[in-house]
This record gives structure tokens, sequence and C-alpha cells, in this order.
């Protein structure tokens, strides 16, 4: 299938989607941002088409991915709906947003989710990337299918508040894992310890995962085994580090609270 | 240089050090164990001596690496002062307990820290296992790190200070990280989402890391971004789950909390 594709934002969403379809050898025919800044490396990668106004997008395109802020889809959408022609499929790539946003502007909408965190920065494995669709009909969820296999092995179609629910441990796993290495790292700096020494560590956490059980029968440590002894000398280590300490308590109550809960 | 090597211990540790050195072509003269189920696994897959009783342990070895519950080191070392060679070497494999624990006991001693999570049923690169190393006088850091180097390119000495603040980072990254991965497994499993749609998202999460500025340049999502809206429909999605939203709003407030203060 051939798509002419439209993509509005050149964010971190908006380029990693530019690039992936660029990279699998079907460029969008223009890609839309409000600052000129923000398009200056698209224009550089990629040679393709860019405009700083919505009201000069292409109205003739088959798809057009909205890859701006939550904020903001309700305001493109409507803006977009003046140029672009009826029967146009218009998406958004956001996992909190709802797909009933489009419904008073559009007929043909829905939601491409591609779900991972993207960083301009940032190389990535575009096929591995699960795309979760919801779509307004048939006729869409099939055009939109068919739009994310272009870019990846991992395209399935999920329910409006299925997304929505995804989206909690998304956050957990990402921002609040990463805010954990955060704090250890920095630890690590306060104390001249050299981080990297913990990266075989880490690897091994995440790569245990893949064995598919539940993960917390991998669960080990001071908490998991109720070694108390340890467990204060950590606790009293970390006095003079109040942010530290608060967290290192509440973790290790939830995982003996966790732990009780699931045995008793 | 060549070592005779005694394993004391064949659990998650001492089981992975045997094999570490087995695929070196360097296994060890003889494995103890209290049990004779835990030596049956090195017995089948490594032929190589064992005993059950520590009065039977070779007498003649070089290193002898006690692999066994903190709790269980100084009991060990004591019966094992009555069997060896007053010359030998012997180490212990905590992260928690100090150096000094052989000071009575032996004179060539010191600690053999492989920093890693060791699961008898994961299979694990150990040349990129750190080991750290401490040692009661030079010659004994020197018959260590040849020691280490046999299995691994990340020798290095630490001191048994920063041994022990190493381990709070290692809980952090470890047990922290996979009680998160743990409940997002969980609410995965409640609202019949695949946790595997998140592995992407994970596994880059981690390879970030790589990138060696500090995580929390790579911190996003609702928390770090102040987005006030999302923050509270996850909040009102996780009433129904307590522990759930504990976890949420305490890291969330973490989060927030950590970023006035580094902005400030």
């Amino acid at each position: 299938m051939q798509y002419d594709l439209v993509i509005i934002g050149s964010g971190n969403v908006g380029f990693h989607l530019t690039k992936a379809f660029f990279d699998a050898g079907k460029p969008p025919i223009q890609v839309f941002n409000r600052s000129r800044r923000g398009l200056a490396r698209i224009q550089k990668r990629f040679e393709i088409a860019t405009t700083t106004s919505l009201r000069k997008v292409r109205r003739d395109a088959d798809i057009y991915i909205l890859a701006v802020k939550d904020d903001a889809i309700d305001y493109c959408a409507k803006l977009l709906s003046e140029v672009v022609d009826k029967d146009s499929i218009v998406v958004h790539t956001s996992g909190n947003v709802t797909i009933q946003t489009f419904q008073a502007t559009f007929t043909n909408f829905g939601v491409f989710y591609p779900l991972q965190s993207f960083r301009i920065d940032r190389k990535l494995c575009y096929d591995e990337i699960p795309i979760l669709i919801s779509a307004s009909n048939p006729m869409t969820d099939q055009r939109l299918k068919g739009l994310g296999k272009l870019i990846s092995n991992r395209v399935q179609s999920i329910a409006d508040e299925q997304r929505a629910k995804l989206h909690i441990p998304a956050v957990m796993v990402n921002n609040f894992v990463n805010f954990i290495f955060s704090r250890a790292y920095d630890y690590c700096q306060l104390h001249s310890l050299d981080f990297s020494l913990l990266f075989p560590l880490i690897k091994e956490t995440v790569e245990r995962l893949e064995d598919r059980q539940s993960p917390f029968e991998y669960q080990t440590g001071p908490a998991e085994r109720g070694d108390q002894k340890t467990i204060e000398v950590h606790l009293h280590t970390l006095l003079e580090n109040p942010a530290l300490h608060d967290l290192y308590s509440f973790m290790t109550r939830e995982i003996q609270n966790y732990k009780n809960e699931n045995s008793a």
C-alpha cells in the first residue's frame, strides 16, 4: 500500500516517526512544525518538504499524524479540519488522549501510539517498538495497521481505555525506574563510586524480565529476605541524605508488605 | 599464574564462581557445601571434587573463597582456620561484610566481591562482571587480582567502606527497580495488558544510561513536566489499587521535589 503521509510536529516523536518512515523508504510528503528551528534537522537530514504554517499543510495527503503535545491536539485538529480533505485519516500519537477528541472534526480518525520514550539524540530500533492502534472505523483501522507495519513488527489494536491504562505501567518502568537510577547515580557521585560498575547488574535485572514470569520471582536483597541488620546499616548510612533515606525506607517497606500480602 | 582454588558454598554465588573458573579452564580443585543436594549440580556439570564436611576441605589450596551467607562467614572462617595452612588466602564474596572479619583467624585474607545478582538458573557473561578486591596486604591484593582476571575484564581494588557504600545503589538499581517491574507486571495482569509491550521501553530506559550523563537528564513523564492533569487521572485510576496508588504518588512527589531542588 502507498500512503501520502503528513507529520504534524517535529519534536521527539515527530522526528523519530519521520526518520522511521524515511528509513523504511516511505518518507512523509511533508512535515509541519511551529518553529523553523525544529524543522532544520528534518530538512537537513531527510530533504523532506516542510512548513511552519498549518494553513500550508498539504490538503491531499492520506494520513495526518499529529505528533504534538497532548494539550495542542484539539487545537491542531480544528485548524487542520479547515484545511484538509474531509475523508483524510487523522491520528494523534498520545497514550493519554482519547480517540474521541477527533469526533467533532473528522470521520476517519484514530490513535497511532508508539510505545517508546523518544529522544532526538538517541538511536532506536523502530521495528521492535509496539505501535498501538485505535480507529474510528474498520477501514481506518486497516489503513493504520498497514501504516504501522511499514516501520514496526509489532502493530496491534488497543481499546482507548486499555491504552490509557497502559500509560501507568509505562510511567512506572520508564520514569520511576529512571528516577531510581538518578538517585543511585547521585549517591555514587557523592561518594566517588563509579556508577558504571552497576551496569552489568542493571542489565541482568532487565534481561531476567524476558523469562516471562512475574518479576517478583527474581526479587532478592535485604528487604525481600527480611535482613533487618543490613537494612538498618543502610538506613543509618543514609541519615546524612534524607531524600535517599526516604526512598530507601519507602521501597523497603513496600517490598516487605508485598511479600507478606502474597505469601499470606 | 596457577591457583589451587577451593570454593566454600555452592549456592547462587558459589555455583556461578565455580562455573566461571571452570569455563576459564581453571576449575576449583574442590567445592564444599553443607548439603549433598547443593553439590549435585556441581558434580554433574563439572566433575569437580566435592565435600559436605568442612573438616575434609583440602588443606593445601592457595585460595579459599567463602561464598556463604553473610551470617555464616565468621563460623566458616573459624572452622576453616583449624583445617587449612596458615598462609592460605581466605576471602568472602559479600558486599556487606568487612574484611576485618578474618583479622583474628588469618594473615592473608580479603574480599572477592563480584558485583552482580546471581541466580543458578540464569546464564551470565562473567567477563563483564566487576570483581571488587580488598586485601589484607599487597601480596594478597596481587594474588586476588590475578585470580579475578581469570574470569573478568573488570577487576579493581575497593576500600572496605566503599564496597559497603556501593551496596546501597546496588540494592536500588536491582531490588527497587525489580520491585517496580513487579508492580507494573501485576497491574498489567490485572487489566489484561501484555507486560511485554513494555520491554522496548525498559530496554531504552537502561541503554540510555551508557551515555554516561546523569540519568535525570533523561527524566521525562508527567511528574517531571509537572503535568498535574495526567497525574490526577492516573491517581484516580489507581484508587482501586491502594498499594500502587501509594507507590505512584510517592515516586511522583519525589521526582517533583528532586526537580525543584536541582533547578532552584
